[in-house]
């Protein structure tokens, strides 16, 4: 398109993900940034685009700079809006998916990170809760293909990133998802067949790795 | 209309103030159904068209429900979008207003809350956050009669429902909002002067009145 866009991120970020999927559906060329998450001083950069929560993602468009993944996903999906509707027409149907989007991010991320950052009783607790958690989810999908109904959109995009946490999230939780969420499991591998979900979401195996790394670091074990 | 649409809700939600404040903006008439806050059963209407956050307010148009306060004011404004739209046309406007009303939802409940859920130290911490918080809406507020700009919009009437809460902020916090936030205290008033705000707004001596009484029924005091 020919019009100053980069994107602050880092590469294992699942609100990261969900914008460079948005940016993947519109095909739409950007410039990644990476911002170091192992540093704890953050860029100069990241504190000037982002001075209220100093966090990534932020798209940068023309100079103008846009947070929190949702309100920038919404944006794409309205600037680039020639192709690959990520919110349906209908308003009901667009109020289904951001409610879905809402509740995932009330709720998925806090438990897909419990899981790693705990240990023992507490751990115990935060299998618990992912899987009341996806169950939920499992409902909410139903007899539907995706999480939007008939087709991927908005909040399929919303969830699909922690899909690269679920190798993760059964090393430390000690249960596997195709057994106990198989329409999660069937969900996820269906999202994975579009070319803009498979080259943006992250090995596995590299994520559980990460991770093991952050527990070591953070002492937990 | 004629249109069926009903609102579960409780009369001093802030929540439900911005659904209230949404449908009175575009002239829509409802019937309001009043869930018993004070009742630890939850109704057994709220638990049907709710059921996975169980919570007011929720919107029941046609028979179909919509929840999530913010979800359901951006449902109103796409449904009845003949008059007063509360979001405005341009991409990167928009997404301004949907940042600061997920800003308001992520801090402004909480630091209103907890200045009457405490005492003594922590108090004296709530404090420090709510003008804190409230200093960087002052910020974006900045020159512009609006949080939203130049009009009333999207990320006004998600925070102006607060205002009914700065009376009792004031008397547990012990700070005056015109002397600490004056700007905060303009754009209320001007806010105040729109006939769908000032009709919808509660009586900050009656919210207060229910926060002493939540503070006695809690123990607090």
């Amino acid at each position: 398109m020919g019009e100053e866009i980069s994107l602050i991120d880092f590469w294992a970020s699942p609100f990261g993900m969900r914008v460079r999927i948005a940016l993947a559906e519109k095909d739409v060329e950007y410039q990644f940034i990476e911002e170091n998450m192992m540093s704890t001083v953050k860029s100069s950069l990241l504190l000037e685009m982002n001075p209220i929560h100093k966090k990534i993602p932020v798209l940068i468009h023309r100079g103008r700079p846009i947070c929190e993944s949702l309100v920038i996903v919404q944006y794409i999906d309205e600037v680039w809006n020639h192709k690959s509707p990520l919110l349906p027409q209908d308003p009901l149907q667009r109020a289904h998916a951001r409610f879905w989007a809402d509740f995932i991010d009330k709720k998925v991320y806090a438990c897909v990170s419990d899981l790693w950052k705990n240990k023992g009783e507490t751990l115990q607790a935060a299998r618990k809760e992912f899987l009341e958690t996806f169950n939920v989810i499992e409902g909410a999908i139903g007899e539907n293909p995706y999480l939007g109904g008939e087709t991927f959109g908005f909040a399929d995009l919303s969830l699909i990133p922690f899909s690269s946490f679920f190798h993760a999230s059964e090393m430390f939780g000690n249960f596997s998802i195709k057994v106990e969420l198989p329409k999660i499991a069937a969900w996820a591998k269906r999202c994975n067949e579009r070319e803009s979900v498979s080259k943006i979401l992250q090995d596995p195996i590299k994520v559980y790795e990460i991770l093991c790394l952050a527990r070591k670091l953070q002492g937990i074990e």
